[in-house]
C-alpha cells in the first residue's frame, strides 16, 4: 500500500508569499509579494518577537492568497498549516484571525507539500469546496530554537543551510482550466540513515526524496523524462548532489529538470547562504512565487514537487538520535488554457 | 464553511493502548493493554531516556493495534500521527520502524481526533482501504519541557491537570457491521479567549470545546440528548465545568452524558493528579481502551468524542501570548451487530 498513489483534482486558485530581507536581496527577490525592509528592524514585520513576526508572516500570506482570488475567509472549508516552532506556534497564532477550522500538521520542512497534499485530497474528494495550506519559517525563530542563540554568532559549516524567512500560502480548489493543477501525490515514508549533524540536513533527507521518487516513478510508470522540472523542496547544494548520486545507482537521471528550491532562493557566493536555504518557507515561497507563475505562463507544463523535511529536535540530537528525513510529492500540471488565452 | 461537517463512513478496526503506571492503577487501569512497571525503573519501556521510551510507547501501540485486527504493516495507507514534543519527535522516531507513508500532525492533545477524523475522511472517501491513528504524551517527556525540570519538584496549582503517559493506536478501514463507526467529523477552530496560565489549560480549551460542540449540534440539527455520551479529552474538572457553564449560557445542557477522559483516567483524590489528565495520550487511550469497548458491547450506542488541545509552547507563554484552544469532534456509533452476536 506505500506506493499507492493518491489521485488528485484540485486547482491552486492563488498562492501569496511573504520574506524577509535578504531572500528579498536573492536572485528571485523580485517574486515575492510582500517583504519586511531592513530600516523596518530587519524582518520584524512591526511585532515585537521574531516568533510573532512569523505569525504575522503567515497571517498576511493567507489574506493575500484569498484577495489574490477574490475569496473571503468564510469560504474556506479548512486551513491545514505548519511551521518548524515548538508546538507550531507560528500557525496556531498566526491563524488565529481566520475563523476557519484548523488542521494543524508538522512534516518540519516538507510542510508546505504535505498541506497541499490534504487540501488538494480534501477537494478532489468534495469534503470541502476550497481549502488553504499554509506554512513558514524565519531564520531568527528556527537558528536559535534549533542551532544556537542569534548573539552567539557561531561559525557555520559548509554543509550548514541558511532558514528562509518566509511564509507561504495556497488557496486550493475545485479544478477550472485557468489555474495550476494538483494531479497526483505520495507522502513520504520517514526514513532515517545514521546522520547526526543538524548541520547537513541535506543529507539526512536526501535518502527519503530518493525513496519517495523512486516509489512515484514505479508506481505512476514514468521516468523523470515525463517532467520539465522535477524540484525538492530544500535539500540544497550537498542533498542535491546526494539525491542525483543516490537516484543514479538506481539507474535513474535527473538531468537538468532537477532543480531545489534552497539552491534558487539565495546567490551562493554573494549572501554567505552557504549549502543552500532550508525551512518550511523555502518551498513554500519558492513555489508559489516561482514555479507556479511559470505553469500559468505554460512554461512549465508538468512538475514534480517534494517537500522536504528534517523531523529531528535539538534533544533528539542531543540524546544521540540521528535524523528521520521525509518526502512529500505532488504532480503539479500547468492550466489547460494559457493566461491571457 | 466552517460549520460543514465531515460525513464519515469507516470503522475503528482495532485499537491499542499502552500507559505508565500512575495509569495503570488509575480507576480504568486494568483496561490498557501494556504498562511499564515501576520496578522496570518506572515509564521507561526498557528505554534510556523518557523521550525514548515515549517514541517506544507509540511503536508497541501501533503493533499491537495492527495485531488485533491481523493486519500487517504493508496493508496500512497512512500512518496520521502526533505528540506534545518539540518537533513531534515521539511520532517521527516511534513510527520509525514502520514502513508506511506518514503524516506528521500537530493538534496539541486534541491530536488523536485529528488524526481519526483524517484517517476516517481517507478511508471514507477510498484515498486509502486502511489508515492508522497514533497519539502518545508522556507526564516526564512533557512536564519538562513544558514547565520545570522533574527534579524541580514545583508545587503544583489546583488547576493544574497531570499529563498522561500513554499511546494510543487506532486502525481505521471500511465500515463493517462489527466495530465502532465512525460517522461524522467537524474540525475545530482555533480560540484564544485570553487565557495565559499554563497551569489552567482547561480554561483556556473550554470555549473551543464549546464553539465546536454548538456548530455541530446547530448543523447536524442534533441535540445532546441524542448521544449517550459526550466526551472531551481533556479538559479536567476546571474545563470542564466551565464547558457545561459555557454551553448552560446558550441554552445546551449537557447533563450527565458529559464525561472527560482526564477526569476518568485518574482517582482525584488518591493520586494527586488535582484537575485531571491531559496530553495527547490522555484521550487516545481513554478513547482506545475505555470507550471504544463500551461501543463494541453496545453499552454505548452514540456518542460524540472531542479532541481538545492547547496549543501554546513554553516561548509562547514566556513572551506573554494567551493560549490559543481547539477542539477536534467526532461522531462514533456501535456496531450495527453486538460482539458474540
Amino acid at each position: 500500500m506505500a506506493d499507492n498513489i493518491i489521485r488528485l483534482d484540485a486547482s491552486i486558485r492563488s498562492a501569496a508569499t511573504v520574506v524577509g530581507y535578504l531572500e528579498r536581496q536573492g536572485p528571485i527577490g523580485q517574486c515575492f509579494d510582500f517583504y519586511d525592509d531592513k530600516k523596518n528592524g530587519g524582518d520584524r514585520f512591526g511585532q515585537d518577537t521574531f516568533e510573532r513576526a512569523e505569525s504575522e508572516m503567515q497571517r498576511i500570506a493567507l489574506n493575500c492568497a484569498l484577495g489574490k482570488c477574490g475569496m473571503r475567509e468564510e469560504q474556506l472549508g479548512a486551513i491545514f498549516a505548519g511551521d518548524l516552532l515548538n508546538q507550531c506556534t507560528s500557525s496556531a497564532y498566526g491563524l488565529l484571525d481566520f475563523d476557519v477550522p484548523y488542521f494543524g500538521l508538522y512534516g518540519a520542512c516538507s510542510t508546505a507539500a504535505e498541506g497541499l497534499l490534504l487540501a488538494g485530497a480534501m477537494v478532489t474528494h468534495g469534503v470541502y469546496e476550497t481549502c488553504a495550506a499554509v506554512a513558514s519559517s524565519h531564520n531568527c525563530t528556527a537558528e536559535r530554537q534549533y542551532r544556537t542563540p542569534l548573539e552567539y554568532g557561531g561559525q557555520r559549516t559548509p554543509t550548514a543551510q541558511w532558514t528562509v524567512t518566509g511564509a507561504g500560502a495556497f488557496v486550493v480548489g475545485a479544478p477550472d482550466n485557468e489555474h495550476p493543477r494538483l494531479v497526483a501525490g505520495l507522502p513520504g515514508i520517514a526514513i532515517e540513515m545514521g546522520i547526526t549533524d543538524t548541520n547537513n540536513m541535506g543529507a539526512a533527507m536526501a535518502p527519503a526524496a530518493a525513496d519517495t521518487l523512486i516509489r512515484y516513478f514505479r508506481a505512476s510508470r514514468t521516468t523523470p523524462k515525463d517532467y520539465d522540472v522535477i524540484v525538492t523542496g530544500d535539500l540544497g547544494y550537498e542533498g542535491g548532489s546526494i539525491l542525483k548520486e543516490l537516484l543514479m545507482s538506481e539507474g535513474i537521471e535527473l538531468g537538468a529538470r532537477y532543480q531545489d528550491c534552497g539552491q534558487i532562493i539565495f546567490t551562493r557566493q554573494t549572501q554567505d547562504t552557504h549549502a543552500g536555504g532550508s525551512g518550511c518557507g523555502c518551498s513554500a515561497v519558492v513555489m508559489g512565487s516561482y514555479f507556479l507563475p511559470k505553469l500559468l505562463r505554460g512554461e512549465i507544463r508538468r512538475m514534480l514537487f517534494l517537500g522536504t523535511g528534517a523531523m529531528m529536535s535539538p534533544s533528539s540530537i542531543q540524546q544521540g538520535l540521528a535524523i528521520p528525513g521525509i518526502a512529500h510529492l505532488l504532480e503539479i500540471e500547468a492550466p489547460k488554457k494559457r493566461k491571457g488565452e
